[in-house]
This record gives structure tokens, sequence and C-alpha cells, in this order.
């Protein structure tokens, strides 16, 4: 695709969610956005008007009156996608947009790619490519700490820190690079141990970035919680207390769940991926059933587990020994005494003098805002509210890695002393892979790739 | 509900559709709109620039940056609702455009109830009742016809005629009671037989746009199809042929459409609401299913019947016979031939000769245009090509069915010359009804029923 290469097309699309509402909005953008708009817009001159102006007219097909409609004008640069930009705010009708579009492109419009607004918006130098992802972020973001995460990127924090990195890098390259232009005389412009000791940090600070994607992904996509335990414990139940409406289906006969039921909650502004998942019928040791294997595997992906014991059916010791087990596992885990309502005294009295258990009654929902407390503090997110530079973007996380990769190996040059060209090509290939994340590096493929995952209209 | 005194209030809502989207549109209206929208917005003073002017910045929550918007600043009395407007334009997150709407309210705005925008432009005097309503016409249209009908209605051709007809009657309704002034003496400032000629006038027009309620009606809610005939006759396969698009349940064994189904096709800028039944699994004397009788029912319902016969079964004496039987109905209906492929020889030129039947085959989707232009010639609403008024809203509907009884009563009484109090009453009372169209006779009940239909933000 020539992505570069059609930036004369004016684009049009629908800039709104599909759907009945009040108002919908159509946004063109190109060199003729505002005489397109112009031809089919009855009311003052739009070719005429002051950039950032709102007119009221109608939209006429020939002599058919469309709409009733309120056009705002935006001259480049001073747009979103530093082009001429028009905006028509007609009524919220999927019918009348859906005309006023077809109408548009009968004039000469093109019909938008999806994401080509930020796309044109990115080559124009609006903002850097990281930036660009980061739109698509706030977009889907749907908790406190997703849009905080996706904010500081959008603004630009993340790429800051990757600019600052590839700056120090690039001054050493060149000086690298000058070594070579005076061929076999043997002249050191970059001093090796300076350089080593820059990309020692180099590396420390990607190492920081590459760690914080743990949090970063979760906060993004949500902290994949496994609700685990014995048949009956009361999975479905708990979750369905937590998420304080019907999702799962409950019944008392043991098994009713045979499938992963994945819902979200919002705790302290991060978002919680629920997955509830088919009792853990058998022992550990003889596994049988599927689900109960796949159960298996969805504990060894989640980042916490949240393991129900009944506290009615489970005697103690055998609840004691399964902690232990679930302690040598190494996976973040609250362990909850369910129907503490019908416990013995003996057993609620040692669970109490523990202190670890979450001790609550999912049926009567009771407790369960300790439960929530003790969720918060075991995923240790809070770190979001820092303002601390978070990756949350994997294509990132992955171009991280390759940097990284590639600053060992010019460690690995330098404790060898290679000659200056090695050393050359291996800080050029990191400073390749930094600049893939900004959008200082692309291919027409990359972008392509990027931007079809936006809708249509951004 | 106090509906005129609380415009003192500043309201907001989401006035695009729900869901994801590149852009979203939080609308504030009242005499705080721009006060509050600048104390949550870091840029430009919005409260120091210009009606129909754009504006880049943040919205920010304390310290925190929820988004980079646009904001657009309407000074009353030049806005939708005559009052002061902001409109707020964010990424099209849902999570988003409630924070920031939440931050709006924590700041001293309301929300608005459905339909609030458009009741206080009406209030404000910026259009009439019928024009009001016709904005929600405008925005559920989903075809030419419904589209034009709401148009027409909201630039005001149906209350200039009701406006009309109102102004006529005023005058006099005022002699007549001018009149009752002059007490015992036996004076008569309105000549009866001007009377009774502008009555019977006003009749005449009334009654036609009642009479245009049968197509206006189904203009905006679609033509009411009935796709009927024998078990297996092909109802399914030609719905689904026509809306090339697999809704109905198709099988080879007959009786496999339970339930009805609807759906829209547009043709030639209409809609028509296809209704799938039943078959007709016994003689029509002896009826017995209930799906069977739903389906009598619903054919009597109908504006036209489709009725399919199955050429490769069914003997023509008897196709014949049905179609006798259907034409003494008095529906309007379309006969089809249906498997016309599989017809004999004699059949088809017996078919072909009568010129009234639509001879297709559904299955393999032949003829299907030829089939779809009877359906149009059928229906014979082209008329709302022309322009005219029609009245497409029940409320109107019953209000001028109420006056031409009240105008009806005028004529009886001027027939057996009653004094001038009667003509008066009898006059006010079919003013009163003209006038609850176009709202210049309201109730804070009859308001909120209208807006109430409305859709929040709208």
């Amino acid at each position: 695709m020539a992505f570069r290469t059609d930036l004369e097309d004016t684009i049009v699309a629908l800039a709104t969610p599909q759907g009945v509402g009040a108002i919908a909005l159509i946004r063109l953008s190109g060199p003729k956005a505002i005489g397109l708009t112009n031809q089919v817009f009855h009311g003052k001159d739009l070719t005429q008007v002051k950039s950032h102006t709102v007119h009221f007219g109608t939209i006429r097909d020939g002599e058919r009156i469309l709409d009733e409609v309120l056009v705002s004008v935006f001259r480049e640069p001073r747009s979103f996608t530093k082009e001429n930009i028009t905006e028509i705010s007609c009524h919220g009708s999927p019918y009348l947009a859906q005309q006023i579009i077809k109408l548009l492109i009968r004039q000469g419009a093109r019909p938008a790619r999806a994401g080509e607004f930020t796309q044109r918006a990115f080559l124009h130098g609006q903002f850097d490519l990281a930036q660009a992802e980061a739109i698509a972020d706030i977009i889907s973001a749907d908790s406190e700490a997703a849009h905080r995460a996706a904010m500081q990127q959008m603004r630009g924090g993340f790429s800051a820190e990757i600019k600052r990195l590839r700056e120090k890098l690039v001054h050493f390259a060149s000086m690298v690079e000058l070594e070579l232009d005076f061929g076999e005389e043997d002249v050191e412009f970059a001093d090796r141990d300076d350089l080593r000791q820059l990309v020692e940090e180099l590396q420390k600070v990607i190492q920081a970035l590459i760690d914080s994607f743990d949090v970063g992904n979760v906060i993004k996509n949500g902290v994949p919680t496994v609700i685990a335990g014995k048949p009956n414990a009361g999975k479905s139940t708990l979750l369905n207390a937590l998420l304080q409406e019907e999702k799962a289906i409950v019944s008392d006969i043991a098994g009713t769940t045979r499938d992963f039921i994945e819902d979200e909650l919002i705790l302290g502004g991060v978002s919680f991926r629920f997955i509830d998942t088919a009792g853990l019928r058998e022992t550990t040791d003889t596994v049988e059933a599927m689900g109960v294997e796949r159960t298996q595997a969805k504990m060894k992906e989640a980042s916490l587990i949240l393991y129900l014991f009944d506290l009615k059916a489970e005697p103690l010791t055998e609840i004691l020994q399964e902690v232990n087990r679930l302690e040598n596992q190494g996976i973040p885990f609250i362990p909850i005494g369910n129907k503490i309502d019908q416990a013995s005294e003996e057993v609620r009295e040692a669970l109490e003098k523990r202190g670890d258990f979450a001790l609550i009654s999912a049926k009567a929902g009771e407790h369960l805002e300790v439960l929530k407390e003790l969720v918060l503090a075991k995923t240790q997110l809070d770190s979001f509210r820092t303002g601390d530079t978070l990756v949350t973007n994997v294509r990132h996380y992955d171009s991280l890695l390759r940097t990284r990769d590639s600053l060992g190996k010019v460690l690995e040059g330098l404790a060898v002393s290679v000659t200056g060209d090695f050393l050359a090509m291996d800080i050029r290939q990191a400073l390749h892979y930094l600049g893939e994340i900004t959008g200082e590096i692309t291919t027409d493929d990359l972008l392509a790739n990027i931007f079809s995952k936006f809708c249509i209209g951004k």
C-alpha cells in the first residue's frame, strides 16, 4: 500500500460511533476538504471563512435538502491532520450520515481507510508513532490506570524517554563512524570507556522499560485473575457477587461452569479480568477432565489466583495442605474461606489466627470489601499513579528487547575490542530499533500494520 | 414535571451514539455552559471567545489530564437551544466521555433528560412542536421517503399549513365572540354564509391531511408486506432472495417457519417491512393451526400481499381459484408463480397470457427485478416525491381527527342557526386541537410525553 503517495486525496468518514444518537460527525481531511464541503453546503461561503469557526446551513443534494448542519472549518496546518479539515455535525441518523458521505464521495472525496486521519497527522509530523498509537489506546481504555498510561504516552512522555536514549547513542555512533573515515589510521574519537559506560546506562533504562511492560500490559488489558477451587466451593457465586450481576450461571449442581466466562471489574482504577473456571474436580495429582486441565493452564497464565475453599465441606488439614502447595507454585494468590457463616468455630478461629485468609460469604455478599482490598494490595499496581513511564504496547516491548540485544552486542564487541565498523553496525542496529518505536524509522508495511487496527474515521 | 421552571440549570449529555469511535461529543446548554466548561478546560479563556469558534486544549480534573479536546462555543441566542452551548469533542472512548461528564456534573452541570436540548429549543421559540417532533423522525428515518417527509416537517412545511388554517379560523372566532359582547342586540359581525364556506374549505384541507396519514404512516414505518402461500411454496426463500441475506431459516421441510420474521427492504426509496408467515397449511375453509390463523390476521393488516404459488406442485385451476378469492378480499396483492423453471409448458403459457403474475424462481433469484417493480407500482407511494404535506405522526393525526369533529359541530350549529356562544365554543375547540399540533397550546404533560421519547443528548 502506497501510504505516502495519496496525501493529495481528500478523505471522508464518519467520526462518531455507528448508531442512532443526537449528533453524528462526518470528517473530511485533505487539500480539497473545504472546497468539497462548500459544494454541498448552503450557507456562508466556507472557502472564505476563518479557521476554527463554525457555520450553520443545509447540506443539499441538488434541490433536495439532506439536513440542517453545523460545519466546523480548520485550515492547514492548524488542524489534527495538519491538512484542511471540515467537520459536519448532522442529525445522528445512520441513514442520513451515509447519504451525506455518499454525496461527498460523488463530489470527489475518497472513503478514509482505518486510522487514516491519525496516520496523516503522523506523516505531517503532528506527533510521533508511539503517540499515534496511544490515541487508539485512549479510545479503548476503560479504566483509570489504562487511561493514565495511554494519556502519558499520547502526551509524549514515553517518546521523550526514547528520544533521550537515541540522542545519546547517535552522538557515539557518529564519532565511531568518523573514525572509519580515517581508514588505516589508528584514531579513536569515541572513548571506549565512555561508550561502555553509556551503553550500560542505556541498558539499565531499557531494562526498566522492559520490566514495566509487566505492569503496563496488565494495566492495558486487565489483570488476569483466576478464581479457582474445588467444585461447589462457590466460585461462580463469588464472581457474580463481585460483578454484582448475573453473568455466570449459578446452580447447586457441581460442575455447572463448563466454559470460561470472562468479566471485568474495576478496582481502585485498575481493571481485573476475572476468569471463572471449571471446578478442580479431582485431586491435583489425578487430573482427568479437560475442563480441569484447562483450569490448570489458566492458573499458570494468571497474575493472581483467588483460591476458594468451602469451609463447610473441606477439612482444615486439607485446606492448609493446599495452601502450602499453592505457596510453592510462586503465583500470587489469595486464599479465601467461603461459607464462613457455616464454618465450625474451630476452623474459623484457626484461619483468623493465620491472618492471610479472606473469610467471606460469597452468597450473602459478606466481607467482599476486605477481599477487594486484599486483591489490590496483592497486585501492587498503584505504581501507575506515580507517573513513571510504562510500556503498554507489545510492539514497543518487542523493539525494546531487540534494542537490548543490540546493545548487548556492542558491549560484547567492546569487551573484545572489535574494530569501529563492527561497533558502528551494532550501535546503528540499536538506533534502528529505538527509532521504530517513535516512527523515525518506518516502512509502509509497519504503518499499514499499525493503522489498520484503528477504527475508520480516526 | 416542572419543565418550564428549570431552564436556569445547565444541562450536560453525550450527544453522539454510545460506543467506541474516533470522536465523542459532549454537549452543555444553559446559562453557565461556557463558564462550567471553562473551569475544566486548559487553553484559551472560553468566557472571552467569540460565538461559533473552536478551541484546542485539555480537559483537566485537578492535575490529571483527562483528554486533549476541541471545544466549540455558541453564545445565546445564536445556538440550537438559544442558550449558551459548548460542545466538547473528545476521543471516542465511552470511559473517557463518562469521566468528563462526571467532572462537569461535579462542577455544577445537571445530566440532561431525554429530549431536553430539543425541548429547550422549543420553549425558547427556536421552532414549533411539530418541527421538534420531526427532529426525532429525521434521526430514526432509514429510507429516502421517511427522510423527505421528516425533513419537510422539520423545515416547517406542515406547520405552515396548520398555521394558515388556524389564522383563518381565529379571525372568525373573534368576530363571533365580538357579537357576544353586544349581548341581547341581534348583530352578526361574522357572516354565517362566509363562515360555512370557510369551515367547509377547512374540512376539505383537514380531510386531505387525515387521508395523507395512510401514506405518511407507511412511509415512516414501512409498508407492511405479507408473503403468503401454501407450505413449501418458497416464501422464506423469496424473503431471503429479496433481502439477499439469510434472515429466515430455509429448509425443504414444510412448516419450517413457525414465527413471524420481520425484515426491511428499501425499494425506490420506500421502506417495505416484509413479514414472513407460517405457511397456509390447510385449505382456507378449515383453518386449524394457530400459525395459520395468525397468518390470516397478518394478511388483513398488510398493505400488500405477495402471494406465492408453487408452479411445480399446485394445479393451475386451484391457482386461479385462489387468485379469484384474493381479488374479492380487496387487499392489494401480487400473484407470484414460483419455481417457474420447473413449471409445465401449459402452466407457464397460461400465466404469461394473463399478464398479472410475476413469474420467478426464488431459489435461483430469477426475475426478482420484475417483481420489485411490480411491488413499487402496486403501492403507488411515489407521491412522497411531489413535496405534498404528509401527516406521519399519530399525535397529529389524532388532533386532526378531533379538529374535524369540532368543525363538524360548527357546521351542524350553523345548519340549525345556534347562538353565537355555542358557535364560538366549537370554533375555539377546533382551534385548540390545531394549536396542539404546533405547540401553541401545550401542557407540561404533553411536552413530557413528547420529549421523553427522544434520546438523551438530543
